[in-house]
């Protein structure tokens, strides 16, 4: 008699997504933000963000489950309670309870796989896993007898990354023998201990806060420190990350359909 | 017999910028951050935010007293605890001491003035002082028969800010007939406010989180609302706002030099 096939459902998927990081978690934004844990599942949609044109579309594709990075209701803890009847929140939420499609966030969890994730998606798309410093992978260390210098690890990240135009501080000729990656928000403390304690010439970081790191930087090269930093935007400093996890259902499920759904950046410099 | 003339100190000026607000506060970023209370004040200067080079431009100037809107320390308590020993921190305290400048930051009070004075600032300088609403100065609205877009506002603002570049979401041919300006970093509660409490059509913000307000203007404009978003940058949404105190100490202390120190934004568009 052959076994019976157990029906893959968002439940399983989920458990699969938390297992490298450990146990589930009792305090985690990594929570189902719509849907059944008992659905069954055949299709799955990957994004950065679950933004509305990204919900219609893998709702369009048939999905029946998203994994999203960051939130969908516009903070951290996807706290909906100052938004009821926000005319933008309300027609978001119907879109989800009418299509009935699950959403799991997938932040938490990811960021302590080991290694980090999204920080190993982002090496990858970057080519830079073999910069990586032992004690540190956001650390990267230029390889002897390579010339990097701001501009042309700039221009890597422009081309590798898709992106238009970033902020700068410092000069874009300045040589660099190690640098750091810093995707997301993780704050001050992260930023500045990549550029103390790793003596980082080069710190390029998502997001910060423009009165914390950016100044920091600034004061840094006006007293005559050989540093810069590039800030590349939130989205682009962590979308390619999530390639990993898209390769990651891939292999564990392959019966399943499983897209990435990329999508443009919420503002443009103009 | 004449009356004796009191010398002006660091304090006699505290008092003046606290008292358009109220009583001094208990808890609240505004404190000396160096210098003697009871020294006496024959120069100030006036700055934005208390970077290196504004500090020793001031001191070199020969000012006893730096009023400053932003934190000097990389952090909005000021609090040093993470960055002791710290050679960015320790070079910048080490010219602060030496000098025996004073720095007072004026951040809550100023604030809390009616009107707003970093708001009023800003009004003066983008001549909207007549489109200010008698709800919130915050909202603007255009005067019947003017046209404006959303473009025609970025390059007005661009003009008299000084901006090379900003974030935009939205079309810059969107007709605007009310839109709100978002000094700083309120946060996405005071930003969601005013588009959807007072409809502005669009929104002007200093400094956002790039997973809030920037992606709930996103969901709207995919939505098929006339929304749009510019993210102008902190320093460049209030800086000019400090010409209103610069003003304000002019009138109530004619003796005593006041000037305003501008800066470069720490970073550039590349």
């Amino acid at each position: 008699m052959s076994q019976t096939k157990q029906p893959i459902t968002v439940q399983t998927v989920i458990d699969r997504l938390i297992s490298p990081a450990g146990e589930p978690k009792a305090n985690t934004v990594d929570t189902l933000k719509s849907g059944n844990p008992n659905a069954e599942v055949s299709t799955i949609a990957v994004m950065f963000m679950t933004t509305y044109a990204g919900i219609k579309q893998a709702v369009e594709a048939g999905a029946d489950l998203i994994i999203t990075h960051e939130p969908t209701f516009y903070n951290h803890m996807d706290d909906p309670s100052s938004l009821a009847g926000d005319p933008v929140y309300e027609r978001k939420r119907a879109l989800i309870e009418e299509s009935g499609i699950a959403i799991f966030r997938l932040h938490d969890y990811v960021h302590e796989y080991k290694p980090d994730g999204i920080l190993l998606g982002m090496l990858k798309q970057l080519e830079w896993e073999s910069y990586a410093d032992e004690r540190d992978m956001h650390v990267l260390n230029v390889p002897e007898g390579e010339r990097q210098t701001v501009g042309s690890i700039m221009n890597h990240l422009k081309s590798k990354l898709g992106i238009d135009s970033v902020l700068a501080a410092g000069g874009l000729d300045l040589p660099v023998s190690r640098f750091a990656l810093s995707p997301g928000a993780p704050g001050f403390g992260k930023h500045v201990n990549f550029i103390r304690n790793y003596d980082a010439d080069l710190l390029i970081a998502g997001e910060t806060n423009e009165w914390e790191t950016n100044e920091y930087v600034r004061d840094a090269i006006d007293m005559g420190f050989a540093k810069a930093l590039l800030v590349i935007g939130h989205q682009k400093s962590e979308e390619s990350g999530m390639l990993t996890v898209t390769e990651q259902l891939r292999e564990a499920f392959p019966g399943i359909e499983v897209t990435f759904v990329d999508s443009e950046t919420a503002m443009r410099r103009v």
